[in-house]
């Protein structure tokens, strides 16, 4: 009952630890690659994506919101050889969108524009009902999951995709496609493995012990399908590497290629917190797509900045942007121009921009943004429905 | 990580173990009954259901291989009242099917014919394929496990049934119709619960963790879809009697039911093993619903008996029709009528049957009986998969 904590256990760590269900302690991201075993996403790389995107890369890339990745440059050789990769990303609906949720859509969104590949999309209702009420966490019913699942997904889609190559999974309404592969995926994924990987307990669930397993299969379905190897490409928050390390385990076993990651580090949240989540108590920690312009306004003007205490410090020493949450969010989303991006922080560092006249600066772009975002959201309503499998009216067996 | 022994630990007894996958010692059904904390199926009970489905009851309650039952009285009490029970029973499909499936089946017609209930089959293709291949049992793909299923179902059905009244649940077929009733079961299962009913291991895989949540559901679907509770009798081996544990344990917490349960004992195998089993190094220690005639002369005129060892011997002491394999032939199926099993039990101990004898007069009763069952066979094949349930189509939400 003692196994040795695995090499990539994301508890391993003293000061920190990133899980898909939980971020705690100031998260050292290099210290986290190496701890992960992941690939650096620099120099090289990014030479190498800026010459098959186009350049200026987009400013997640080029602003080192993603910053890892495993074995990307196989899923674009394999592009390169004419086989292209697809996509794959996800969404466990809970409460309301904000905007670091969008951050792996977007990434999606310019690589199907740019590559013209297909995405699968993966809701998991099932996840988040499963781990609803343990942690702190609110409890929620499936049927609100699910509801929430639908809700969500017109908010991530509104960032703009082809509905001609995006497809989704939608556990609970399309369990039935994902079944059989999970099956597959759990018989290679011993407790040991997921314990070890997750940090599971005697009392977790045996629901949430399984769910990795379907998890692991929108990574493979299109090769199952396809009946030959398709490369996938999972952009992701890094806490959700646990998962697909598990996903590369067993892809082998199971005769589909390994998937690729590309990792984005945490969107810090307004109120100075590692990550912009959307807990009930500190609403104001997040921008979310559904947000007013007053609310805007008062989030935005409250929030945590490297800025000084007083006017005349901050002109003399300038001000710390690599802290900011306010230009956190000029980087990821706001300044998509280098060149606005590059003078914002320019003048941030040598105090001639002050923080009130950089959020005043901000809020409109934000409100303009989220007006958008609702605009399009009538787009989705038109299309999603038919974009979500659902489950096949006879006589399908398993693979 | 050291949870005691649950009251109910089927590994807990010294000298036997009664688990779903696994039966090891011989079996004090005494001791079981009082480890599992179930009730004796014994005379005012046995009365009772003699007077609801007419005398003489059925050979499998009259003879006491149905032993053992939780809440019966309350399903009867709800039949009386005029909310009658439904049956659920199940197969975990794997190579052929001999008569010691049937039995459950055999009770689930009788009940069906005599009560007019309704059926609900569930076949744990699932199951068998997570299992297979751990403990010793051969390895089953998934697309194996399948075939099996449909194989064995037409063979279990062939007992007859009301095609109106039966509905079956395919793992891998049902699973949309299952899997949200599954998470809301899983999500009140630990692993701790699990490990404790079960004696999982660390190296047991997560869906074998996983799977119980899915037996239990056929327990509550036909509540749920009709929206008031409708009570639920499963007529199983008392080796699964874990599984129900769990699924009553969970029952009022989800708004249903408890499920009530009718034991029966494992059928001998005709090597004098305690289960009539199936692996491959022992097919003749149980009689497949395939057999030829050839093969049934031979498996009987081999069969263990409670003979002596030699003519004078038992005709002097008589023989042991307790310990027979051949006379829980005779009890459980081709001795309905209770004067010829009462005439059979009595020459037998009385040394006036021999062997030989018995043997040669049982061996035409089971080849008409298997030559019934393949006739039946091709009249399943017309309405099987009409009885199966399948995914919804479109639309379908968790409820």
């Amino acid at each position: 009952m003692n196994d040795p904590p695995a090499p990539h256990d994301a508890s391993a760590h003293p000061s920190f630890k990133v899980t898909p269900w939980e971020v705690k302690g100031k998260i050292d991201y290099e210290r986290l690659r190496e701890q992960f075993g992941t690939s650096p996403l620099d120099g090289p790389i990014l030479a190498r994506l800026e010459k098959m995107l186009g350049s200026p890369l987009h400013p997640l890339l080029a602003r080192e919101v993603y910053i890892s990745h495993r074995d990307l440059p196989q899923a674009l050789d394999s592009y390169e050889r004419g086989n292209p990769f697809f996509l794959y990303t996800g969404r466990g609906p809970s409460g309301e969108i904000h905007l670091a949720h969008l951050i792996p859509f977007e990434i999606c969104a310019y690589l199907q524009r740019k590559l013209g590949v297909n995405l699968w999309i993966q809701v998991t209702d099932d996840e988040k009902f499963l781990f609803s009420g343990a942690g702190g966490r609110t409890e929620l019913s499936l049927a609100e999951t699910y509801r929430l699942g639908r809700e969500n997904l017109l908010d991530l889609l509104s960032v703009g995709f082809d509905p001609k190559r995006t497809h989704i999974l939608f556990d609970t309404i399309s369990i039935h496609s994902l079944y059989p592969l999970a099956l597959e995926v759990a018989k290679r994924v011993t407790f040991s493995t997921a314990k070890a990987v997750f940090g599971f307990k005697n009392d977790n669930n045996i629901g949430s012990i399984f769910f990795t397993a379907i998890q692991s299969v929108p990574a493979f379905l299109p090769s199952a399908r396809a009946k030959r190897p398709i490369p996938c490409l999972i952009p992701c928050g890094v806490d959700q590497d646990p998962h697909f390390r598990i996903t590369r385990d067993v892809a082998e076993a199971l005769g589909y290629p390994k998937p690729a990651l590309l990792h984005n580090r945490m969107l810090p949240g307004l109120l100075g917190d590692e990550k912009m989540s959307s807990s009930a108590d500190r609403r104001d920690n997040a921008i979310f797509l559904s947000d007013s312009p007053k609310d805007v306004q008062r989030k935005i003007s409250h929030a945590f900045t490297g800025g000084r205490s007083t006017v005349e410090e901050q002109r003399r020493l300038g001000a710390n942007p690599d802290i900011c949450s306010v230009h956190a969010l000029w980087k990821t989303r706001f300044a998509p121009e280098p060149k606005e991006f590059e003078e914002i922080t320019r003048t941030c560092r040598s105090g001639e921009l002050l923080c009130g006249e950089c959020k005043g600066r901000l809020v409109p772009r934000v409100e303009a943004f989220l007006a958008q975002q609702r605009e399009q959201r009538a787009e989705v309503e038109k299309w999603i429905d038919s974009a979500i499998e659902r489950d096949a009216p006879t006589g399908s067996t398993p693979s």
